[in-house]
């Protein structure tokens, strides 16, 4: 394998850099062995996983020597890319979307600078996953909740600065959020909202501060290197109910999305409740091979014998009821009547205290039906369980997401289920996914699971991606997130007056980043320096 | 009274500016005459009215007519101050940072553009107000509520751009609102978030998009021209109950706030709760003259015989709670038993059907007592009542206010109103204010009430003023909002390394309107063409 360089930059001139940035961070900290930069390819890659390779890696360990990183890339125009932990599986874990640009892996920055209790907030930095915070608000007796993501191991900063999000009253992860430290690409280091206010009292407290407030301009962009960032955390409930909801059939899909959305928007129901599809649910109890084994997607015939046999529900709803007991039963009694209205809809419901965490084996507790499916995630326990998707068609697994938002209504849910599943099985695809609620929004993800073992799975699951976006689009719906590889034609979707919003963006990047340094292409931003790399690979 | 014109220029180059842009907007809608102007002048200045004033007004009707006016003001670099219907009573009113500035009058873009009464929105024009969209949602049967403001008379635009707050569960207008359309500087027109998707599904359903979020950056700006927006409206509870608990000591404070934060928290209260200093109760139910004539504040003794005789509270906190009769009960049970721990604590509430929407004078329903003192607005229903305070102290009466964010801790809060109450007594002014609580924050707002007509009692107010932003600033505080006469000592105070924040603000700022035509000097934030002009008058 021939040494990967990042674009526009002699061998020699790279060695100079590479000579100044160990200098700065140490030479263990700088990372250029093909077996090092291995493990920042996606291991999920939805096609050739060199298309997205770095040149090297640099480990900063502070803010200052973030700095000095910058002004040594900025005087070579080296294009970094900066990653959290870099988990962002599915998404492009952690590769760069330019081709040859310089990691910059903030793993090794991972302080909790502080966990208030009283105010229930919590400030770190990048290298935090939601695992460690979970186990240091253990460990100091703390009664807060994290809200982790489908995958504990992931960064809160990473997370959050996606727009991921998780399943109790805090699972809307970006609105959670409470004030930022950030380094732009110039070297200047600011503080959001509140944080402005030196030695100030409310930097975690109030979001916006005074005047713009430009956090979420940091969020799925690539204007600055965020260093510290605050996130609100859920104080633990005096107790709570987990409960699960199984329907019988495909289109009750319409009737659920209906019931729910008032439920939602009266905050009956507070958490972000999962509705998910009956194979997601079943890949936790099992692998397809022990239901199918032939050509294409599951036929509908093996699709029903395995939810019949696992006794699972066509859709799945998971929620949760934090609060008193007096609370919860009084909420208890108005899903379980708005629910009944959907024939053959099953119930199963388990009350917990609100200091039960769930034994170590990640299930908040022993029922085996009513807490299997990721409810440990709603009582604010991080798990990988979600990982299990990745064994459901076996060979090295991988998936790549398509995550359209949807209106909350049953028709537009049904609509997209339908799409999708069909656009699926033309590629040989089962439908994998499911809906996570919001209020008036739901969000959809399907993941296209694939053996990465298999070229044909990878190259159909790749051209299934495109079809999906294009099919969405058509009927009016946009992505919120996308992998590397469609980063650029999820942009182009929002084309309203020809493209105004990117134009925005892109204005604002070339004010910010004039040599173009900072994660160039990520979301579709290009700045101007790299512009004509703009594409859809 | 001598001609104004704007900054910089002669009148013969104004006169063409002018002239153009009678052929875009039409000869009416072009206001130059002395009379016409002083409509635009701050009523409530805290010093000279003509301090701020404004060279001439445009009220265009379109967004094509914006794109024009602005191509004009490029040309001819004259500065524009964008109101929506100028009712920023407090903050400076329908008046410009930079005198000379012509203001534009967004108010004949009136249009209630659509309801969505299934998903719970509104996607309205600057001119809506409150009054307006409650008046839509009735006529309509939409069961719907609007978030009030403390006057109903204000933009549901303006006010969710300056980060105003009302009192129902959607009290935190910038939290509700969702997708913005923009007019830049340049005339480029943008959508925000999912309205980017050209007939798309969801740009009033999920706030961000994809990609970096800038509808935070539009709000208190000077970045573009907001001509739609879109806000979440709350579904009208099944049943109401609107509390109020009046507490008899001054120190009580602390008690209330240690007790709320956590009601708060967990949502037993949903709504924006208020807390209200006895004075300001007072005020809602009589006037000054019939407690104390003397000079300077209030005496202690006065404030305590007119809280005994108007049988009112030392602090009057107004809650609502929201749902089915059951779970207002478990909730009100759940209030009681914790405020019941401060002594001689006393307590009203009135229970109301969903669609209970009070009288035609206001009151959300006959019962004087628990009801008066702003409790319509926790109905979602909007009303001029806040105006009562004008006449507090008799004469032209005027207020400038004091808008520190508060941590929701007692002892930030006592904190606060201790400093401030000292600070207005020495200038001769009584405490009138209050907190409104957000989770992990309180507004506080202090209300400087003077008589326009007494010169002495303006000079004294705005002196008060700039006394109590240095006193916030040096125990951690900032403030979330300014008048005028302090957006640049406000902006100043955010000073972490050097100024950083606003360093930022003023780089984009230059990036969006490079020849500074739009709101020099808003919020503090001057583009590179008028910077010289900071200053804190």
């Amino acid at each position: 394998m021939s040494r990967s360089l990042p674009p526009n930059l002699s061998a020699a001139q790279f060695d100079l850099a590479l000579a100044s940035w160990r200098s700065i961070v140490g030479e263990p900290q700088v990372v250029t062995s093909a077996a090092g930069l291995a493990t920042y390819l996606d291991p999920f890659a939805p096609g050739e996983r060199a298309a997205f390779s770095a040149s090297a890696t640099l480990l900063p360990g502070s803010v200052d020597e973030i700095r000095a990183v910058l002004r040594v890339a900025n005087q070579y125009r080296i294009p970094l890319w900066t990653v959290s932990t870099g988990r962002n599986f599915a998404y492009g874990g952690a590769a760069p979307r330019l081709p040859g640009s310089v990691v910059l892996d903030l793993h090794r920055m991972n302080r909790i600078i502080e966990v208030n209790e009283t105010l229930a907030y919590a400030l770190v930095e990048p290298g935090v996953t939601y695992f460690d915070l979970h186990a240091y608000l253990r460990e100091h007796g703390h009664k807060l909740w994290v809200d982790p993501p489908a995958a504990g191991w992931g960064s809160v900063v990473g997370n959050t600065l996606e727009r991921g999000f998780g399943y109790t009253a805090y699972g809307d992860h970006a609105a959670k959020q409470c004030g930022m430290e950030v380094v732009l690409a110039n070297g200047d280091v600011l503080r959001t909202g509140m944080g402005g206010i030196e030695i100030g009292t409310a930097w975690q407290l109030y979001q916006p501060g005074y005047g713009p407030s430009f956090d979420a301009m940091f969020m799925q962009s690539n204007y600055g290197i965020v260093t510290k960032l605050g996130v609100w955390l859920m104080p633990a409930p005096p107790a709570y109910l987990l409960g699960e909801i199984q329907f019988q059939h495909e289109a009750d899909l319409e009737a659920i999305v209906e019931i729910l959305r008032p439920l939602r928007l009266d905050e009956t129901i507070r958490n972000h409740v999962v509705i998910e599809g009956g194979l997601r649910r079943a890949a936790g109890l099992s692998t397809r091979a022990q239901w199918y084994e032939g050509p294409g997607a599951m036929p509908e015939r093996a699709v029903a014998a395995m939810l019949e046999k696992l006794d699972v529900g066509r859709w799945n709803l998971h929620f949760a009821l934090y609060g008193t007991p007096e609370l919860i039963d009084a909420r208890l009694a108005i899903v379980q009547r708005a629910f009944a209205r959907v024939p053959q809809a099953r119930f199963f419901a388990k009350r917990y205290a609100g200091n039960a965490m769930g034994d170590a084996a990640g299930n908040a507790a022993s029922d085996a039906q009513p807490t299997a499916g990721g409810d440990r995630n709603l009582a604010g326990i991080p798990a990988m369980s979600a990982f299990r998707m990745l064994d459901w068609r076996g060979g090295a697994g991988a998936h790549v997401d398509f995550a359209p938002v949807c209106p909350a209504t049953g028709r537009d849910a049904l609509r997209q289920y339908t799409m999708v599943k069909t656009r699926a099985a033309e590629y040989g695809f089962d439908y994998y996914g499911g809906f996570t609620a919001g209020e008036r929004h739901l969000h959809h993800i399907f993941a296209a699971i694939f053996d990465r073992g298999d070229a044909n799975q990878v190259e159909q699951a790749g051209q299934l991606l495109r079809s999906l976006m294009s099919d969405a689009r058509a009927a009016g719906y946009g992505e919120y997130r996308a992998h590397l590889a469609y980063m650029d034609f999820a942009a182009a979707q929002y084309s309203f007056n020809d493209g105004a919003l990117l134009r925005l963006s892109e204005t604002i990047k070339d004010a910010l980043d004039p040599n173009g340094i900072l994660a160039p292409g990520k979301q579709g931003i290009w700045p101007a320096a790299w512009r004509d790399r703009r594409g859809y690979t």
